[in-house]
């Protein structure tokens, strides 16, 4: 039996699956996989590597570390699955990597809240509106947002907190589709390297820094869920994200402003504060 | 950016690793795996079931129950993992997959001794030589074997067995490279499929049965590893083996023989019992 010989057969033993779909997506598992084996005449070390480091990862995840997550990211195959989703063309916002901190139950703001919970880090006032592709307002649309604090920290990583939520929120847009709030200026920050995936970077003598960002998750009726960041211009991580989450059209000045400046919202900061506006535009569904 | 800008994006960021053929083998499983997404326009739900799959592996996956390699096994990926190693042409015995069951410290028996160790099964009284490529026997080569009881289970997968090991012992060949033992007649039995790769035969339509098989792990100073199987003649699995480990060559006739025949060792079995032989052929490193 050849090595093709073989790589048929195990392509032709989904031929039994009822499911088109799952029968399409493990047949083409099985010829790519197999097509990565004969190519680099796979070790059987290399193989027990591969074994031993998708177990370490399996024994790692739990609720708040996602290690495949992670390892998808860093080998571009999840920005590479947003890409192929990302539907056609046109004037919507676009998406990028829903990243592994994202938590289903995060608290509601009020319009002009504060999502900081405790999370340290410089105050940021963000703001845009929520328009169809055709620029009338999407009001109502309900906007979730998420990011690290200062010290680069996501709230679920900090095993002290007893799950404590901080640096994230939802709230949702006014009559004229508009939003805002009070965030933190992003700061890069490496994605956890502590496990496989670290490792896998340092032999790669690749950097795990994420260019400094903040994620936004974006749904209304009738409308397609739009996942996305928005990255602070000028940053010298942007060219080298370690998860390839970049795109020039979701990069946004943060403006500095000094310490005592008038805020939006009427207040005077006692700090050095920054604000960015995101326009956000959703496609029909 | 297009699809194909980001994966070069991706390969690119491995041309910084030090090693040169670890470089190689992410830099080829980044092309292989992009062109899998590419090509299956893989969803985001897909990815996300992807993801919950390897977590679920990864949970379930011990020191005793090896979820990954079950994956790698139903995919074919092990084998052809053996056969790309496979060394060369020639007249030594062929290799098949090492499977999740081996546990390095098994206890020694004597030539012509029992591996049961309490395992359940007819017995079957297996004898044969080892030799290099030109007939010339090997004395002292360590011959490693295990099997699943008929009740197709291996030791290591009974949890109320506080690591008893049954089914598994390794032996030295004589001066004249001869071995023989009483082990078990194999069995077929099912890989274990309550766990996700279970999930995914069912998808299939696939059963999970292995065709019965007898395990081999040869090895002697000089000459190359050889891990392989015997596999008893006639069973209707050979044919449909769940991890493709079957090869013509490795299939052996089980000699049945009624209960009170005496058998090799001049004893008479108080039941009956089968005999097989197995010549085995090793190559020089």
């Amino acid at each position: 039996m050849t090595e093709q010989d073989l790589t048929d057969k195990v392509v032709a033993s989904f031929d039994t699956a009822k499911d088109e779909r799952f029968r399409e997506v493990m047949q083409a598992l099985v010829r790519h996989a197999h097509a990565f084996v004969r190519e680099t005449r796979l070790t059987e070390d290399e193989w027990s590597a591969a074994i031993a480091f998708l177990t370490a990862a399996g024994h790692l995840t739990t609720d708040t570390r996602q290690e495949f997550v992670l390892l998808s990211d860093v080998l571009g195959i999840s920005m590479l699955t947003v890409a192929v989703n990302e539907p056609g063309l046109g004037d919507a916002t676009e998406s990028t990597v829903l990243g592994p901190f994202f938590v289903q139950d995060s608290p509601e703001i009020e319009l002009g809240g504060d999502i900081a919970g405790g999370a340290s880090g410089e105050p940021s006032w963000v703001s845009g509106t929520v328009t169809d592709t055709g620029g009338a307002p999407v009001s109502g649309a309900r906007i979730e947002v998420w990011e690290a604090d200062d010290d680069g920290m996501y709230d679920v990583q900090y095993d002290d907190g007893a799950g404590a939520l901080a640096g994230r929120a939802h709230l949702f847009t006014d009559a004229e589709g508009g939003y805002r709030f009070w965030g933190l200026t992003p700061t890069p920050y490496p994605i956890p390297d502590d496990g496989p995936v670290g490792l896998l970077l340092r032999h790669a003598g690749r950097s795990p820094m994420r260019a400094p960002h903040l994620h936004f998750k974006v749904t209304a009726p009738g409308f397609q869920p739009l996942i996305t960041h928005i990255f602070v211009a000028d940053d010298p991580w942007l060219d080298s994200d370690s998860v390839f989450g970049v795109k020039e059209s979701l990069v946004r000045p943060f403006d500095r402003h000094q310490a005592g400046t008038p805020t939006p919202d009427g207040r005077r900061s006692a700090g050095p504060w920054t604000s960015a506006r995101f326009d956000i535009v959703l496609r029909k569904e």
